[in-house]
């Protein structure tokens, strides 16, 4: 069936907003793009608020702890709760501390990624390497390919590669994780989204990032994030929802309306101010078809 | 048809060398592995000249120029003449410079890859920028992220990408690739190898290094290296071989042994002290078979 557009169309916003009381919302692409909060952003969060739904931040970026998001959200005046925001970080820390439980002296984490992996990973007690470490950030060396090839230079102790969006990947670094998969650690990827929206452009998203690491290696990471319906199985588990009245807003096919799809949520929002446009889910072999769709999330506030 | 095993077998090892006038050999993972020669491998070689057979060396490798290569052969005291070299940094600039012609203003190479790139391109008399431009040793910073969007960080006369491995890769230096290529430059890969055989070892190749920018642009390059068989007609346009009386020796099936075959050479070579094993052919669904195999490139000096 057909998506319904929403916006400029003050009555299918009202029967739109009166099936939902929970709503999960991407952020990067659909609230911001960077540090630029698109307009109108803010007051239709309140606005969704004040009509007592619930909204909660659900983002794949893993560059920030829960901590750093809430931080980002009230900095762009975006009303947040900290138990509103459910990221991929906090969702792979989760999954390895309480699903995997690796066994003693076999259950560090090597990172490919940024702070807010460890932030989430110390949250739960599970001991890493790599990551945001300043020994990582040189040239690779005669002596590193050495000691890789021999085994010198590694962990015993790490059971996990886990990769996430890293904006200081380099050789040495991916080097280090391809031999620990090659050693069998289990391969994670706090989500595999090919790009990142910024400054109204795209860069290379985590999927990206660990390329590298996935073509060198030929395995492919367990996702934890969007689409992965262990992120899903997660978020109803903490904010015990009722999923025929949740809707998953985002701006991705491939991750977000995916996500909600496969979760049988009672409905998807795609809206159009990130990655995907309408041809996205208007040509026959579309991976995920939305319910609804908006030029921008702030076509909501229509129902003020 | 099965192929025939050289190793131990006078025999076969003879009637193998009376087929052959050229042997095009491989370099990473048949004569060496990073920077450990195997054993005989010089001895070998000077057996082949010393029957009149003329040994070229055709590499995927792009790190070094042809002079840098005949400087590590020569280290390595294995014989060689600067022409009887042909990698694909190489192979690479002819390509640029004599088949695409790029328009003046238009003609300038941004470079993920190492010095043999540049070397190469400089003697075509290419521009290029990138490569292994200190500027690019760095960590992205905001600006980066803006002025790539808008365009300004940008040199409107790049025409071209052209990826190989690069040791030096980081998020700039494929945040700038990307942007290059999302403003319609061609992209050209020396080789899509994804591993690299170091130290009795497998790391990154340069599949794997620019596996970023395919899987962030959606783009796949134009390959130059083996198995293209481009780099073939280069190789039998500079010696004048004939095809019937080459053989291709090499590690690996997906460049090596298809380059050969695909070339409809007369015969292909595959020894086992690279990437794949016999197992690698043996399967049903394998990407080439080769007509001939050994243990060892040096078991062809029970000639001697």
């Amino acid at each position: 069936m057909a998506p319904t557009y929403l916006s400029n169309d003050r009555a299918a916003v009202d029967s739109f907003l009166d099936k939902f009381d929970v709503f999960l919302i991407d952020c990067d692409g659909v609230l911001w793009s960077g540090d630029h909060v698109y307009d109108g952003i803010p007051e239709t969060i309140a606005m969704l608020r004040a009509k007592g739904k619930r909204t909660v931040f659900v983002t794949n970026n893993s560059t920030k702890s829960r901590e750093e998001y809430l931080k980002k959200l009230s900095k762009l005046n975006i009303p947040a709760d900290a138990e509103d925001i459910f990221g991929s970080a906090y969702s792979s820390a989760v999954y390895i501390s309480r699903i995997l439980k690796l066994p003693q002296g076999k259950n560090k984490v090597f990172i490919l990624g940024e702070k807010g992996i460890e932030s989430e990973l110390d949250a739960e007690n599970v001991p890493h390497i790599g990551g945001t470490d300043p020994n990582f950030k040189r040239d690779i060396t005669d002596a590193d390919f050495k000691g890789l090839a021999d085994g010198s230079l590694l962990d015993p102790e790490v059971g996990v590669v886990l990769a996430g969006l890293d904006y200081h990947f380099n050789y040495l670094k991916v080097a280090h994780g391809l031999h620990y998969l090659k050693r069998g650690a289990k391969f994670l990827a706090t989500n595999t989204d090919s790009t990142l929206p910024m400054h109204h452009d795209f860069f290379l998203g985590a999927g990206s990032v660990m390329a590298p690491l996935v073509n060198a290696s030929g395995q492919k990471p367990l996702e934890l994030g969007k689409p992965s319906q262990a992120m899903m199985d997660a978020v109803e588990g903490k904010f015990q929802l009722n999923r025929q009245r949740t809707c998953m807003i985002g701006d991705r096919l491939n991750t977000d309306i995916k996500f909600g799809v496969d979760g049988k949520l009672g409905g998807t929002l795609h809206v159009l101010t990130g990655v995907d446009n309408k041809a996205a889910w208007e040509k026959e072999d579309a991976i995920a078809v939305p319910s609804f769709y908006a030029d921008t999330l702030s076509d909501l506030r229509i129902a003020e």
